[in-house]
């Protein structure tokens, strides 16, 4: 197992070659099988959001060096019990799900009126880090990876963001750019909606039971909203995973973007070898780029 | 609104200029509204098959021009019933449902040895008309749209192909590349998975009712397979459009994507001018612009 992964690496160092050699067939299994206990990082507690629904958990993974504020203003309101009761209350196929307290409830109309600093992007950053994706994409100058996230980097503008894939979260706004104040979020379930990207602040990612979103039946009304409230559907609680009694807890662990078994999984997934493909492309969009998640080894 | 539509169209033909001119915002319903009857083709009734699924009807257009051979296995085997109570037996989330008469089928094991000529891509021809995407793609030279669907070219090859998009509807094989037959087919339900491109056969497309198979429960076994046979979703009959009764018949036309209101309708999504958008990308992906589809105006 370790003389392809060197094999690997080796090819990833020379992804400029214009023909790569021919190397065995690896599927993401076998590359995370053989990866090293330090190539994987334990979510940190305080970023992490567990959402208990009817159908199981949903849980969300925030970035609080892209979006400090929004997670900030999130965190408090998940510690506060906002969340708990909230419901979805819009699905719209091929784009997001979307979770909130009703507009006629007391704590959300109290909260209508809030505003909270817009964190569409930020200055770059070598701090930051940042694992490039080196196939051109259609939105962004440059694409990648940043401790465990999808971005996107502007060198000219010297600005980075989190960019929408299938499973980011955001924070929902109205026409003002700082209308969004944390009590309303979305998770996408559809064709990455890039043209989002840099108009509204993202704070994370689904990391596990996103499938739980996914499925949920489309609204009927405009955008996806349900149009009864019989139609939404309640989540029971969402707690940060610090918050979580240990005998609870999801005790996840997520891949290192910056480690090389990442790299050997961006560049499998690339260029697939395995028997069933006959065409490899040679290339990948930042959102297909799997970031693996696994229940921590014991 | 025709003053605008001029203006957008305008602004499509300069689209090379570095600062196009501020336009008024127009959303898509609007564009739709103000098109001549002209730009507007109704579906082909021999290229069109009507399933019926227990929670209502999806509406696939095949497209002979990209798989002559595998489209006509498929309605072939329409119009002997083949697909009448076979079922959905696979649900992948972000990736695709599959449907199949079960392996344990009489039927299907009489299908199960014949082979088809695979059509994962076909060479390039005038005749075929190619509405090109002026963006950079990640997986092709060149992608842009054919007499409705989502395609890629690249020239040095002299070869184009349907791409994968949510919706694009394909035939499942085996490792051989003849092995599919027609008999088991798919459709995606996530973000656009590209590298299949050129390694499959695609058919076709959903024009109605995706969200049907996209809400559809997760499969829990390997590739999202239903484990259990009460798990799959009967499918009640799939007919071509050419044999389903006038009264029952759904009379749907799609935008043409050589017209001009279907290129105003790509710019304007590339150019979000909307209050809400804020910093609109002046890009989109093949897989992001929508092909409109209606009720034909009676």
């Amino acid at each position: 197992m370790i003389r392809w992964i060197a094999a690997i690496a080796a090819a990833v160092a020379g992804l400029a070659i214009a023909q790569p050699p021919r190397l065995p067939p690896v599927s993401m299994a076998e590359l995370l099988k053989a990866s090293p206990a330090s190539d994987w990082r334990a979510l940190e507690p305080e970023n992490v959001m567990v959402m208990e629904l009817p159908a199981g958990r949903v849980v969300i993974e925030l970035a609080p060096d892209y979006a400090p504020a929004n997670v900030a203003a999130v965190r408090a309101l998940v510690r506060d019990g906002y969340f708990d009761g909230s419901f979805v209350t819009r699905s719209q196929d091929n784009y997001v799900v979307q979770w909130a307290r009703p507009e006629e409830d007391e704590r959300a109309k109290a909260m209508a009126a809030k505003t909270l600093k817009a964190e569409f992007a930020r200055p770059m950053d070598s701090k930051l880090g940042f694992t490039r994706l080196a196939y051109p994409d259609t939105y962004a100058p440059e694409v990648g990876f940043s401790a465990g996230f999808r971005v996107a980097r502007d060198p000219k503008r010297h600005q980075t963001w989190l960019v929408h894939c299938y499973g980011s979260v955001g924070v929902g706004r109205d026409n003002a750019i700082d209308s969004g104040n944390g009590s309303e979020l979305y998770a996408v379930i559809g064709q990455s909606p890039r043209t989002l990207d840099r108009n509204i602040t993202l704070v994370g990612r689904v990391v596990q039971g996103i499938e739980l979103f996914s499925v949920m039946p489309r609204g009927t009304g405009t955008m996806g909203f349900y149009e009864k409230p019989s139609e939404r559907i309640q989540i029971r609680s969402v707690r940060m995973l610090a918050d979580v009694p240990a005998g609870e807890r999801p005790d996840l662990e997520a891949l290192r973007t910056e480690s090389k078994t990442f790299k050997a999984l961006v560049e499998s997934r690339a260029n697939r070898r395995e028997e069933w493909f006959k065409e490899p492309v040679g290339r990948i969009d930042v959102c297909n780029v799997p970031l693996p998640v696994r229940a921590k080894a014991q």
